[in-house]
């Protein structure tokens, strides 16, 4: 296969955003909209990747070298237009063979088979190749002016005349080039228009001007959508989630109601999952099979074993990990946490940095006590235990197999398996001192109010 | 009225599903598909309803004799076509008089008034009658060939002429028949198809061809719609949800945003009861007059007396009984208990298997103790007690009326009528201390660190 | 500016709601229609605002003039009619100076714009002017008689020739006057009609034959939506939502997904806050920038200060004060309590009535025990302390900064700054004791199924 080298242009302000944060960092489906525009990149089998930020975007490159280190960033000091924030990529394209593709970086929904339609199109000999889509309403955008299948220039929508303003087929957001003929042009592109800056789009018709073929493909529309402002954001976001359902659908998934649960571009799920109205998936989220889970649950990084039982009202996150048939039911938090087969943890609990064997019960109310200020510390509880309601487990704290915590407890020592551990006071009673304790409150309360 | 026998056809494999639940048992509204299907054929007036299933599909009749004992059941082991499926109820058939009705098993919102539409044509004297609809869009179905009032075949879309595919009225879900028509012709059904399949449609031509006089009734199209896979389960689930919103509306309920409120065929509501956002209402659910429901609940097989304020984040399920004026808070669970008129569970508790007494006050972070990993056992408050909070109740245990629970307290003995019972450690302060503790974790952390 | 005087109509009864409540009572965006009918009358300048309410109806009067106490209140004790309505406000307008606007009460969209599309007419010189709109089904509507820009009668639909019911624009519901206009023909209405009710819509005939010249602006339909009952209160609300979503997301909010955020008529959100799917903001929220607000979260009566975290599962209401980069978690609720800066609360706790210092760290199941069944008390909690998780903190009780309470302990006693605090029993272990327990338990349950 031909090498490829995607320049992602990643540089622009954004400031119909209004937001502090550079454009490409705001994210869709759990992933910034730089991180999918990457990851159709590589998808589309780039041997080397280089992204474009703008000024102070450090952010970026920690992001996007978090999940993908191979990728190069450099910066684009000044504001002169898409053709020179290309060029700032020159230490990598200068050697490059093969092919280089020029990516617009705030297209959210863009996928690897995007670039294929105008990849293919350098195989079959052109020498460069141009991503189209035919939008509903093609206002604003640079029109394709083509003979057959080649392109010869892509018109501005101002710069258009009404003939031109009529055609739909318009500039997408890749722009793909023999390497050789990339490094032959890009340095003749000049500003000539009223702002002065140095466009990519340029490049097609200095193309034909030098005799070389250049050709287009096209892409459905939701495919490479832009994001300007925060409703096209929310747009695309809508557009992601509504392709994640239908997949999942297909696979045999049930979804009460679709639209109300959002998938993050991680998201794994098995079959005869059935998954209840409002649940939400942040990223690291992997179901198996025959899994159930309830309405209003809040779940990320997680996996959860086969036949488990989840929620109503669960929340799983920091990498817990829920075995096969456990059941984590209502008011339930589960954080960095190994929960073995079969456990039950139906209500009210904190289960935070803690191993909890199989089959154990979990009482209502129950707390791991994680953390004393400074240090989060383990708890551990082997199988077939059973922790009593409202006990507070003070990590780190080690409660072996078989063992019974009293309900109410403060358990602070480790138990051994198969022991009791009672930690809590005696019940005293006493008789008819309920009415006198009423007396003596209405009594503040008249104080109270006579202030 | 006419005696009629309804015989459901429930033995679709539904491989479309991708599941290994059979296809009838996946739910709408709460409520298996094909038990909405029996339960229109009973509301049809059906003295007799017979159900015909997969190999195997033990579950179906589990399900369905769950809430319809009488309901009888015939196995299709081998899978010959809707006719040899019909013919499995031949028990049933063979002495039926009055009408017979074959109905298919997986249209989940059929109802009673849709048999009326055919039923009404055997009273005015035809000898069959066929249920159709006219779909949006008609590929794939079985066309009807009418002449005048007459139906005279059912044609297979494939077998169908360009002419006779322009026809919009198609075969829904209901075919009805004189019992001793039906009797006469289902053995005369010949598999003349590249299947090798008997299909029960047509009974048309050879009722016409035997001198019969077939009619038909037509249904909305949103009452017949059949599922084959998890997309169309979807949409069915949300047609029956939009249904019951607006009946709900009409009622005098007011819901905020109706979209996202989740009923089961089995819902009732009263006047002048408002419902907040996001509300899930499984199965058995009672609402008297005047109750607030506030965003985020889940409730089931709960009743709720006049006046209740509910949520947001309440939880209430196996047979919980909430009386008037009652409120349950936030991140409260009420499980299999009796709450009395004007009790107060604001905030973060578990009433579990328990009966609270009129006016009493139930503190945040309540727990009944209601389970020792053997035995679940029961929890009696009376009235007009005070439950302080972060109280354990550990049952069984029975607290009396006007009796005071201190705060934090674990209660293991019953409380006589207006005592206070603590059970609780007293407080030590140590003056200072708190630094040296602090010391002491960070010591720990480095050597943590360094380890 | 001229003094302007409006009169809103809100007696009517609304038996279309089915409601035991009148109908301007219900609510949109947590402020009740006739509420946001006065809101808009205010904001478009009128110095003085009457409401004509039905009988019987004081809550009407109680909801308005707790945000608006300078608003009058008439009666109509007979329902003759909206002419007759307008007349019982004679107290106020007899003597009425510049403009009188009359204006129907449950049209809960209604903004001060609406008004300027008529006072701008009756400022150019007309001596009366209505407000009309292009439903997009103008059946059941009043027709705008026009001629040029002067309005010559208003036909009631059913008074209607063919040819007036082609007419588009159609009734709305403001009506302004010239004061003495208004004075001179409000008591020449007559009931001309089967009703036999005195309609304020004649106004415009008697000022034409009165030689007066009548004009009319136009408003969006969706401005001047009335609501008669439940569908058409949840469209108005829905209406509602929609355009407050596009106005903070226009301001630089990002909103997941936009369709499951609902905001109150008062809330106020800052720059580059992110808000999750489904969260309900009632009454009273003020948001500053940079706050994250995850999915599932119930906010009331707050404040929220800059870079804040909430939720997942979080509950805030009852003026709840919440400071820069305070963490609040999933299934916490704050209730009347200033929480400062740095503060982290992240699971399972109830802060009622309190102060908490800045940096103070809420332990997992922290519980503030602020009522004692008579009073509620106040929980005082310094900076820099930590609150061990499972604690009660039984008001009125005080913590000094830097204090540390021991996990699972009851705090009945004020907590020195830098003390330790520790009120919880000893464990104590009871080897091999857990089997017995069992075999104990399971003797029990013979015994009760023997039973």
């Amino acid at each position: 296969m031909t090498e490829l080298l995607s320049i992602i242009l990643a540089a622009g302000e954004g400031t119909r955003m209004r937001s502090a944060t550079p454009k490409v960092l705001h994210q869709v489906g759990g992933l910034s909209i730089v991180g999918h525009v990457v990851n159709a990149a590589i998808a589309a089998g780039s041997s080397r990747v280089a992204v474009v930020t703008g000024p102070g975007h450090d952010a970026v490159r920690k992001m996007v070298n978090g999940f993908a280190p191979d990728v190069q960033f450099f910066e684009q000091t000044e504001r002169k237009g898409t053709a020179h924030a290309a060029g700032m990529a020159r230490p990598l394209w200068q050697d490059a063979e093969g092919y280089v593709a020029v990516v617009y970086g705030d297209h959210p929904l863009l996928r690897g088979v995007n670039f294929d339609a105008v990849l293919s199109r350098l195989a079959d000999g052109f020498d460069a190749a141009i991503l189209g889509f035919e939008p509903k309403d093609p206002t604003g955008y640079g029109r394709f002016i083509t003979d057959g299948d080649r392109l010869l220039a892509i018109r501005e929508h101002k710069d258009a005349s009404e003939a031109e303003r009529a055609i739909g087929l318009c500039n997408a957001c890749i722009l793909t080039f023999k390497a050789e003929v990339f490094r032959e042009l890009i340095d003749r592109v000049k500003p000539n228009n009223a702002q002065k800056e140095f466009y990519v789009t340029d490049l097609v018709q200095l193309a034909n001007e030098a005799g070389y073929k250049v050709g287009y493909g096209v892409a459905p529309e939701q495919d490479v959508m832009g994001v300007n402002d925060r409703a096209q954001l929310a747009r695309a976001e809508a557009q992601f989630q509504e392709l994640r359902r239908d997949d999942f659908m297909r696979a045999g998934v049930t979804l009460k109601d679709p639209s109300t649960v959002y998938f993050s571009y991680d998201t794994e799920i098995g079959r005869d999952v059935t998954i209840f109205p409002n649940v939400v998936f942040g990223p690291g989220v992997k179901i198996a099979d025959g899994v159930e889970i309830r309405a209003f649950c809040d779940i990320e990084n997680t996996s959860i074993g086969a036949g488990a039982s989840i929620g109503p009202f669960a929340r799983m996150r920091g990498n817990a990990d829920i075995g096969p048939n456990v059941h984590v039911g209502n008011f339930v938090e589960v954080k960095n946490s190994v929960i073995h087969e079969g456990v039950k943890a139906g209500h009210l609990a904190y289960l935070g940095d803690s191993e909890v064997g199989a089959r154990t019960n979990i009482g209502a109310g129950t707390i791991t006590c994680n953390y004393d200020g400074v240090n989060k510390s383990k708890t551990s509880i082997g199988a077939d235990a059973f922790i009593g309601s409202n006990s507070s487990l003070v990590a780190p704290v080690s409660i072996g197999d078989g063992a019974y915590i009293a309900s109410g407890s403060v358990i602070t020592h480790n138990v051994e398996p198969d022991a009791l551990a009672i930690g809590r006071a005696r019940q005293e009673n006493k008789a008819g001192y309920a009415p006198k304790l009423k007396a003596r409150a209405e009594a503040i309360k008249r104080a109270r109010a006579g202030k």
